[in-house]
């Protein structure tokens, strides 16, 4: 029994002071897919790995997390909610949906900024042209419908994954976007962000910054959530007092 | 010793009449991805299943096997000599180097028919217009660049992946692209085809066809191998005749 007590202590010593525990968190990942006919699509390179290891480490935390993915080939994490989407504008339905009901939103997904203007019916024949032109129209911007939200707005946090003046665009994101905070994410380093197993980013909110070095994506994942709960828990507190 | 014999006899009346063995055989698998810009890229549904099937079967029926892969999340078949690729003009290069060592070759990949006419070097940015204009340019026909080959030119077979009038322009293809033999694929359905363990395919050559029903993609490996490498017999014992 005492032996029962001292583990008991410990692992509540152990436990971090920021819980997840009964706190709804929506997630992102991955890529999303543009078709141009049945069989050709426009894509790219995310895995969905970083998304998939922020929802793994929120649920093993206490958090109950929906988990809204493109087409990656991942096992879903355990005690993970899983919503499948393929489209930008599949991922952007099932996002608000998900959203309006969590306390808090990432959109971790590397969404197609633009889709095709048509989709073909048929699988599109090579011409005796030797010039193809496609016409792409804008897709939803998904991570700014969800920052807003007038009624049911999470707190949002957003991704920006960039291969040039990476801090320079995530601030104007956060700013233009209105979210509470955003990952600035250098992916021009093939040794970390989209399709590897280690990443590093820097978290972004309006009066701070804090650069997390390159580790592994689910160590990284830790840092991102504790982070992310504790500027979460900052402005619910202010909300308060106001 | 008796047991032994009686063994042997079985193992020799169970190999099939026509043998791989010592038979150099190049197989491309896959799809291409042709880069839009650091990160976003035009691709296609192909799993490069049918291909790697291909490939392991052939390499277990004693064939001497090269596979030129698309990216695709797949492990290497044993006894297979793997080259990786990303792009069509990667695959094309290292498709005619492989096909010139080869008495036969298989391009089951998916190549893409255009890639971008420049790719951009930084990630492009969302503009304020609404629409996007993705110029593209024709790829090399690598199937029809082996089959054209003037000097140690393999026998050559092509797949068609078609949605629509799928013998017609298989048939097309065989004519147009001088191929020895074509599988013709319908990938409009669900359950067979692209990205899924199930296929269905027609072999068509000069003077015969003959439809394999839908089964297992290892199943339906077998019986394609064993109708070409029947064919290139039948080539090559021609060619002595002449």
């Amino acid at each position: 029994q005492i032996v029962a007590a001292i583990e008991q202590f410990i692992s509540a010593k152990q436990q971090p002071e920021l819980s997840w525990q009964g706190i709804t968190l929506s997630i992102t990942a991955g890529p999303t897919r543009e078709a141009i006919d049945p069989v050709r699509y426009i894509s790219n390179q995310s895995s969905g790995k970083m998304g998939f290891a922020l929802a793994a480490i929120a649920a093993q935390l206490g958090a109950d997390v929906t988990l809204i993915a493109g087409p990656v080939p991942l096992a879903t994490p355990a005690g993970v909610k899983r919503v499948d989407v393929i489209s930008a504008e599949q991922m952007h339905q099932a996002a608000l949906k998900a959203a309006q009901n969590s306390a808090i939103f990432i959109g971790c997904a590397a969404v197609a900024d633009y889709r095709m203007a048509e989709i073909a019916v048929e699988k599109l024949k090579k011409t005796s042209d030797d010039a193809l032109t496609l016409k792409l129209v804008k897709n939803p911007d998904i991570i700014a419908s969800v920052a807003a939200l007038s009624q049911q707005r999470p707190f949002t946090v957003g991704f920006a994954a960039e291969t040039h003046n990476l801090i320079d665009y995530a601030k104007g994101k956060l700013t233009n976007k209105k979210l509470d905070m955003i990952c600035a994410n250098d992916v021009s380093d093939p040794a970390q962000g989209f399709n590897t197993e280690h990443n590093a980013v820097t978290m972004i909110w309006p009066n701070g910054e804090l650069a997390l070095p390159a580790q592994a994506k689910t160590e990284l994942a830790k840092l991102i959530l504790q982070q992310i709960l504790q500027q979460y828990q900052m402005v619910e507190k202010a909300k308060l007092l106001v």
